[in-house]
């Protein structure tokens, strides 16, 4: 993906989560943050997702965002092996359309928080990444600002629109 | 607890499970299989948990049950790293009175099942222990029968006492 | 299906769970493990689902699956009349999308347990079936062992080609 | 309970009902309709609850309520070994106060009816009974009218002492 | 639809619910059950509601079936004219897909009941009216033990013809 | 209450709901608002609740405050009655706590809305009135402003001692 | 839109919302009420949606009707910026179809109320905002009196159709 | 609090906040993290409010935690604000016992994330604030390690009481 050290990965347990996964993505791209992704299970792979977050940290990753549906457990997992944030994206997938993965990935017990966005909030997870590197990254904090702005723009442009229209 | 060798874990988060949690032992004890208790999280000591599971079948363990509250990701976490059958309770605690650690053990994806009981039924996560290894173990199933017989008779004593007392 | 004897049952409502539930069969198929497939319904044909699991230990088998939607009665009747593992699955279907099936068939009383799976996990139900089993069966142990095996490559394969299409 | 033939049977699943559904028997005490208490479990004495239903119309009975928690099938096993109109009120037990009571007694398949009332109405359900009684007996019919005035009168009481107090 | 005298009165609060609802008025037709269909609000026509129900009896009906959505309150307004039993039936429809309209129809409060049937059930409010005729009405209770007769034979037959497919 | 003309309506299904409704009859008379306060039912006293909504626009009447619980009817049926605002005032009572009241309330379907506040809002129904009723009475948005303004002092105290006190 | 002084306005968080806006526009052109519709987001144009509503009283307006989903603030945030009354219209879109949005718009604390109507519910709104202003605005009065006569009209028409088709 | 400049803001909407808040002052105070606590409303203070977030980056914050109950929309408001991380806490209260605040701070739409802990989760919010803050403070990635041994020996202490107990 990037020369550049890898900062955030973006993980999820299945392939099928990539088409509401694929937003964060696509996001960092535009904001020119150096990520990876992964498929991991916290059920089919869960070694090699507690090694993913129990190696994170000496790697150089900053922020981790996992994307899980139903009994969603791969963001409360990695958040159990390692103390960088994690955040957590409950997938709208399956009969109960992922609010059961909203109530397994946000309702984690004292001690162990996961950063939970809404179902299937994978721009926002995104977003929530980049305002915890902006911190420590000015350039990020002006990023985001201009991002705002679009939004605003963009917001504006619907207004003057719709107006327009009728 | 035994000089037999330990047949069944039961497992819970935190040690203010136990009080849900207790039924459980306290079945198994009156039905005498041998079991041992342990408080191990999946979120806090997930090392601990993923080895619990990992060697429990070359201990000679046939069922775990796990009881976890909330987010509860013990069962399901147990469930992947053993193919012995996982027993979930949900814990009724906290805000949503065990609706989230319902959802949270049950929904789990294709490929690792957890037996689900009710909301805090650890009475009836110990019997499905016992059903289970009733398959290989004669004595067992006649235990089972003797149980039902009890609760028949509960039944009725409960149907002739209500019908005097009106 | 098999001349080998019967080992599991898979039951259900009606024929219109049937889409459903064959990934039990299948699976079961796959595996080698000799079942049936009945339509038996708790309110249609009470008799004959009481029959059913009444004379099940009698005739062989170790487990029964049983997949209902709705008021989902079925693997709670049967539970009723056998001390073999019941596994229920909450079908999804009508409004509620299974939601109503979930607690019906979870949430029974103590005394009687259901080993419930996730809604239209019928895929799992065959998958805890087969782990009951394998504490007197380690062909059947080896075959699951096998199963993770390949799940753990269908995601690592899954995890190569996402990072390879990006 | 009366010399008179029995007309309606009240049943619950377990003597710890009875603080609930004592209002049903209350209610058709008052209006003197002959009627019977039973402690049956759909799950404890299933085929003492089949039986029950099964020989309702031949014993002379004209409506049976059942009142359950939980995965509560009582009712609609009744209802599938009889055409009597079945009454069905879930019980708010535990964790999630009747919620599940109320789903697995209402959402029943097409073919077998259940009467549901609201949850823990235990009252309404006893009225429903004589309603439907009253189909062929008008003395039933001016108990009901009566006991519609007193409600009204009872209202503009309150109705009026709330406007005293002010 | 009869020339014999209306015995079953099958409302809906809009035309939209019809295609839910016929299956009431073709079950009742099938049992030969003279019955009228309306169209009836609530809440648009809330006065002609209220007349028919107040004067059903007089009109010699003997049971109400109410189909309504939303905040369901046709059943209930009903209930509040007359003694006759009401049959709710709460349409599933709008985003909440009858979740609102069951507990708008059955969480009646003491005195007022609505015998309240699972979410768009309404072949089996049509069923629950004969039964309740059926007290009175030898004929009614041989036709619905026919239709009984007649599941249990389709179950039957699904039965036979899933496992000759297999 | 007032000698001036009644403005506001306060009705309650039953006197048990005066706890709640309560704060809303209290805020009006701080205001100074002329209001009456009624039990009046939708199910039990029906006609009464037809006729004071129908009556009200006659009488003067500008705003009705309806708070029930349950299958909370009561808003609903006045809103049938009347092109009055009617505010509604969703109880929290019983085993779904206000939940069933408040889709019972909202869910209105097209032509007859009901403005619902949060369950048991009275505080807030009676804050509506009157912002209603400030759009052709200037001395009430003065004192709605004056009102807020008090807020944002409690809010400012509340700051500052929270921070003496750490 | 209109010549006349602006007395509504409608707003909505994003373009994506009119198709469920739209309705309320309709009606109030339908009934002849001058009014404006705008984009304004309570997130990404914060500013500009407190100003609307702060300045709203002195631009001459009447009733703001606000739509939004999910996380629905923008009701709130208005009427925390001005004592016109506030209609709020949750917004029926992503993965919980409108029921989060219900709860984020009506459950508001003690001081600050919404009116709050149905899931996507804008035309109720629209007719909500007509019934506030009719109470300074005879003309409207009896608009909203011959829409009701229309619908009376239409569900007999409804009624009449049904019936024939029979 | 601390002569050390402020890092992280705990705010609410309500005095009655702080018994679920407190926590997260207690942890930060542990930890030796500045922080300050604030009573701010997004509806009784909206100006504050936003002007809290609005100058945050410049006063040097680096996190804000935020808890409100009901429709909350605190955290929502301040992250319009702001482009630092914002942590909401839903916080239990009222009839719906924090289910409401989860949905109102989690389902935040695209562009404006929330960082979501769990219900009354204000523990979690403190020690995901200091993980954030850790990316750039390795004094405190220490600290968190440090806690995280605690709780594991905090469990393994419950594990070998417990076991001593039987």
């Amino acid at each position: 993906m990037s020369a550049t050290p890898t900062r955030v990965g973006i993980l999820m347990g299945s392939a099928s989560d990539w088409p509401i996964m694929k937003a964060a993505h696509d996001l960092l791209d535009d904001l020119g943050v150096a990520h990876e992704v992964r498929v991991l299970s916290a059920h089919r792979t869960p070694d090699e997702s507690a090694a993913y977050a129990g190696g994170a940290i000496d790697r150089g990753l900053e922020v981790i965002i996992a994307g899980a549906g139903g009994a969603a457990h791969l963001a409360g997992i990695l958040a159990a092996h390692t103390t960088l944030p994690i955040i957590g994206v409950p997938v709208a997938n399956g009969p109960l359309n992922g609010f059961d993965a909203l109530l397994a990935t946000v309702q984690m017990p004292p001690g162990i928080p996961v950063a939970t966005v809404g179902i299937s909030g994978s721009v926002n997870a995104a977003l929530l990444a980049v305002q915890i590197m902006a911190g420590a990254d000015k350039s990020l904090r002006e990023k985001l600002e201009d991002y705002r702005e679009k939004m605003k723009t963009k917001v504006a442009a619907m207004d003057e629109s719709l107006q327009a229209d009728l």
